[in-house]
């Protein structure tokens, strides 16, 4: 990828310290476009057992400093739907899909031991018993901290929601190409 | 892990610019052999909503130009399966396996609200309104963009899947060492 | 990040050919602090089918010479608890958990498919014919091989688990802050 035989054979003797901490910046540069200090989540499950990890570790990175992006799709875009909307969708289809999976992230269900919403009421008790927040405050802190947060536009359409079904204070809508280009130059991603 | 010191007191007087620069490209790449370019998923997920960001995330990245590879692994394999099988293994338990888990892309099951296969239909049906493509489309999309598709080894021999049960234009099966080594070069490596 | 323009313009033709590695040496670990030896897992899930792909993946990089830690949290904590606990749990949330949910790895049930135990057990019994060690000798294995085991310190507490419920010779507990902190440094890094 790097065409190091570009530039000939001009001695160093001729190049300042200066011109050659450049060139060695610019050949970093070409051959890893990476960034230390970013992070992209995929945050594709909606159920409060993934929800925790994601905004945990996007508020834990952020706090310390790092660029976080979470990229909101599938199941994941439900968490985001305001706690007041019991229903979105647009068709008997996607109005089902959230009849049978109540959207906001207050009321998201565990992936697995949910027994028909006791599972997530334990886990926040639980939860409060240790002073671990609800994921409805860890997202209104990632949001504080900066952490971008990138609904994805062809699975809303997909799941039938709609800009005003979601919380207030999320960035542009996202497409893949975004999500991959941001994590080619992340330190870390991860599929949650 | 660099040796600096290996080389000695030549003064950099007497080394032409294409000489450093070999240097510097030789010194970046030891340190770290990673390809901005090379994308390695882990399909381990064979359900539809896991096998709908497996491939959009393969074909995106693909067709942007990135090399990309997909290793299938455990329930991943089952979408790999040709559509008219309608069983697959070798016993009772495999062939029970198969019969639970009806293989193949077309007949992917959701991991949630999967409801007797209505949840999938309902998928599909608003996939097509709003012109995403099916998953098993997408797999076709990605052998034309020359996404390398790994079916793991281990795997396949546990669920009692033979080469013959998989659709044509497959890579070489491969081991989890495989995968680990491409995933050490990768700029961008997920487990969905 | 880097500051290219500190040092000034001091003629290369002053440095030696040692110095000069070193420069460049210290410009890309600034740029880039990652060390491709590195893996780190998130073991989030604590079903059989995830957890033989985290102890898979972690034993065959180690046995390769990589540098391999696992976070162990929320599900993923259960399968660290010894054979012979059959209740975990200091109330009757976090004894209900262990109840419903039983733990040590030789109890992991599957994500899917798990028919009331029938499914880890033909799962088991097809490992053992293909030569597929079970989890619970993977663990043993990694352990062998230096992998770093750190179960989540808040996820512990939050499900009541305690250190003396789980296996020996893992390492100190761990919070979301040291994961981050290894993932930013890891070549790979996997949500599992």
């Amino acid at each position: 990828m790097t065409d190091t035989a570009a530039v000939g054979d001009a001695l160093t003797a001729g190049m300042s310290r200066q011109e050659l901490e450049e060139m060695v910046a610019r050949m970093i540069e070409e051959r890893d476009p990476r960034d230390p200090n970013l992070m992209t989540l995929i945050a594709w499950g909606g159920d409060l057992d993934r929800l925790w990890p994601t905004t945990i570790l996007a508020t834990t990175a952020a706090a310390g400093g790092m660029d976080v992006a979470i990229f909101f799709t599938f199941w994941g875009l439900f968490p985001l739907v305001k706690e007041e909307k019991r229903l979105t969708g647009d068709n008997w289809m996607t109005k089902g899909l959230a009849a049978m999976n109540r959207p906001s992230a207050q009321h998201a269900a565990l992936s697995k031991l949910n027994m028909g919403g006791m599972g997530p009421s334990m886990m926040r008790s639980l939860a409060k018993k240790h002073g671990v927040a609800p994921p409805e405050e860890l997202m209104e802190m990632a949001q504080d901290l900066d952490v971008k947060m990138w609904p994805c536009q062809m699975t809303m359409d997909l799941m039938g929601l709609k800009r005003e079904d979601l919380i207030d204070g999320l960035d542009e809508t996202a497409g893949a190409a975004t999500a991959l280009a941001r994590m080619q130059k992340s330190a870390i991603s991860l599929f949650i």
